[in-house]
């Protein structure tokens, strides 16, 4: 079974990459199933897994609650229950077959499997285009805000990972391949990943 | 006119994947060529030339010479001096074709011709690995004495390289593709990593 795990800056193209590559390679792709199925199984709202898994449970407390821990749910589910819920969804979508996983530290929580382990990053200037070429209409973003957003949720994303790895995020030693999207198309690219990914594989 | 630059860590196979795209590519090849005609030019020593580029003027002193500047030549060639070779060379070089070009900070004095930047690295144990399988005979260093000697040639590297750049050496936002030679075959990645670049240079 091959995996490809896909990390990702905000507003890098990311998500791009792992949809495009699925579909060159042939393989499954996985990124917001996951979500579903964790609040499936455990009967909570999908926002709020995904707020608790991106960024960290108590990040996930809307501020105005002060802190207190009201907000956080009352029934017997814990942010531990969603974060083994995460471990054993990922664990069970991966071994279906080959496939392509965005996001949700799966490069960590499925190390066992050796994955091939992709980076995608670009420059701020370049991310902040992008998140702009993608907002909502009526969404009136300053550039100073979209670059505040994209270093917020990176540096959740971060503090997330390097809770549950010995090795830190957005370090180009945790993964086996670093892609820098500035300045390119990314389906242009997406055929030279593949190719490197199965050499990899073939290679291991 | 095409140029790659590979910017390595010590030990991590970057020289064997410069020369390997270069055959696959069929772009000229440019290492050791840019020292002989350095030291060429200037009328010295290819070592003490290569000692100044790679750690800087003042780490090349030997040490046994305390703090005076004795061992600076005392001609007029002086190290700005050797440091202006270095992109007179690195220039002309680049300028007769599409080429590839290890160390030598080419990725910024070249900037202007926005080269395609690459970066080798691997993790300690496979650097050491590496360094001691080639070893000459007789050579018996520890694994210890290998990793500070790796340490301390990428710390040179990286103080040369951010005397002249505004961005940090082996940081992944320096360059355009980042290749973890760990546990594989470089001989395997060279097809999709030359792949990558074309797609790069049709596509800028």
């Amino acid at each position: 079974m091959r995996i490809i795990t896909i990390s990702r800056e905000f507003g890098s193209g990311g998500r791009e990459v792992g949809k495009r590559l699925a579909d060159e390679l042939g393989f499954a792709y996985y990124d917001r199933e996951i979500i579903t199925e964790i609040a499936k199984n455990v009967k909570m709202d999908e926002e709020y897994i995904s707020h608790v898994l991106e960024k960290g449970v108590f990040n996930a407390i809307p501020l105005t609650f002060g802190h207190t821990f009201s907000y956080l749910p009352k029934s017997a589910v814990t942010a531990t229950d969603i974060y083994s819920q995460q471990q054993k969804v990922i664990t069970q979508l991966s071994s279906k077959g080959d496939c392509i996983i965005v996001g949700q530290n799966a490069d960590i929580l499925l190390r066992d499997r050796n994955p091939f382990k992709v980076f995608v990053y670009a420059d701020m200037k370049a991310k902040i285009d992008r998140c702009r070429s993608r907002q909502n209409p009526g969404e009136n973003m300053t550039d100073r805000e979209i670059e505040k957003m994209i270093k917020q949720i990176d540096r959740a994303r971060a503090t997330g990972y390097d809770m549950i790895s010995d090795t830190s995020w957005g370090d180009m030693k945790s993964y086996n391949l670093c892609v820098n999207t500035t300045g390119t198309e990314i389906k242009n690219l997406i055929a030279p990943i593949a190719q490197y990914a199965l050499s990899w594989f073939e290679n291991k």
